[in-house]
């Protein structure tokens, strides 16, 4: 029988943990990224093939993996010139995991299936060290045989997977209300350490007391340590923020809904994205506080 | 040797669990309540008396434990008519653990200071679950002849001390802060919940996701489970968030310093006390939006 091929398009944070895992569950694992460093690595963690695209083995593949930047990705990867969805197999599945609003998720459904192809609505979360140990959160809408066609795959990834639904465009939904919690989380967490190193508190025992009490969040504890050891090398990117709690507007738009936190952190990061920090981590959002003093990287 | 004897006043959530702690410690323990119901509960457990005001025993006790509302009680506890601050002995350390500002908390230390009584600045977290089990969270500044004084009670409440230093309203500064955070994050938790509620996302499911994934907080996962459930009986009140983020914007100010979110987040709580839910759970902040439908309390 012939072995379970997946290619997984972006080796990013998630997708590089995600094509790992893939890897080492035995599936065949094809990795696809512009960046030759990312491709080499996978390939010496044991892909089967790696390549700028994935059109070159198209053919081979039983699923196909997007976690790239945003729907504008998406659609060049499988729509743009030489788009690789018109060389897939008919029946070959395809999980869209990177974030998008509802409306595109829909528009990429349409193309797909009219190609015979499956789609997944399937956004991740969990950060870096859950796609490498395989056990992301996988929030996903498609069809039954849509997730059967990708049992492989989200065995091999997820720790956990909700099925949402039926309906394209749920599980971009619930990761995009998702991405409200987490970007406000950020925000909130930078508010509050920048008002404490106002106040003078030693921000290293302001976040050894929050880390300890209900005060806490996922955000907090793994992004405002990085503004304790003054370290903002990019994990996730403060204009990746911008883009989703951007994403987060825009549904609330179409819902003629009030998010009075959602819309005020939206302002912070993009405030943050103009003073020019938009390629370093998330957390220095915090930066956009003047007048006072942050902790600095250690040797520098 | 005399036992250690400690009063804890006010006997709500976080100070019943303190002073079942101290019983269990093995402590002489003082209830004090206008509640008799509260009074009685502490008794059964095994406290040595229990009464309205703690005068009457004041002459017995190490420490007292001040769990009560607000800076005013805590003052008219002490200082006002018959208050208890006279009748201690000189050296009773006096541990004031409700949420107060640094202002008062200084105000307070001046007078006790001028009666001969030691104070410890100590807020505290960690909710009722942990202050139950002897492991609340305590954040203290004040001097090491305080803290060495209320060594046994820390032992017996505490799960882990915080030493912020030796200056009254470092303690006060830190917990305001923590609630700066925990405020927001229980609002930004029915913010998301609202929105999932608009989009047609089953809010069980959105409660599933979020808890497993980078979006969760400690808020969220303990409060917006009421919501789920649609019960709002009030553990802690939306009018002690109006309440603390009132503080925090106090601290803000008193800093000239601005908060993006924690502002917000006020609004939103004093929105839901006006439409006249302050006096349930403060996750029924979530009922400021219009135009959803929540899930409504099994058997109603």
């Amino acid at each position: 029988m012939k072995n379970y091929s997946v290619a997984v398009i972006g080796l990013g944070a998630m997708g590089m943990g995600a094509a790992k895992s893939c890897v080492n569950a035995g599936l065949d694992t094809y990795g696809v990224d512009l960046n030759p460093v990312a491709l080499q690595t996978l390939k010496d963690h044991g892909a089967k093939a790696v390549g700028k695209s994935a059109v070159d083995f198209a053919q081979e593949l039983d699923a196909v993996v997007l976690l790239v930047v945003n729907a504008a990705q998406v659609k060049a990867v499988l729509f743009g010139e030489n788009g690789l969805a018109q060389h897939l197999k008919p029946g070959t599945a395809v999980m869209v995991s990177s974030t998008i609003s509802a409306q595109d998720a829909k528009e990429i459904s349409q193309k797909l299936t009219a190609l015979g192809l499956l789609m997944l609505d399937a956004p991740v979360s969990g950060g870096a060290a859950k796609a490498a140990a395989g056990e992301m959160t996988v929030m996903a809408s498609g069809s039954k045989q849509a997730f059967e066609k990708l049992q492989p795959v989200l065995t091999a990834v997820a720790g956990k997977v909700y099925n949402i639904g039926e309906e394209i465009g749920l599980g971009a939904t619930v990761k995009i209300i998702h991405q409200l919690l987490a970007g406000v989380h950020i925000a909130a967490g930078a508010e509050a350490m920048a008002l404490a190193a106002k106040a003078g508190i030693p921000l290293d025992l302001m976040y050894d007391v929050v880390t300890n009490a209900a005060g806490n969040s996922w955000m907090f504890e793994n992004r405002m340590k990085h503004v304790v050891e003054g370290d903002y090398s990019p994990l996730s990117m403060v204009d990746i923020f911008v883009k989703d709690l951007g994403l987060v507007n825009d549904t609330a738009k179409s819902l003629h809904f009030p998010l009075h936190l959602a819309s005020t952190a939206y302002s912070m990061f993009t405030e943050a994205s103009n003073a020019g920090y938009g390629k370093e981590d998330d957390s220095a959002v915090i930066k956009i506080f003047s007048g006072i003093e942050l902790p600095k990287k250690e040797g520098n």
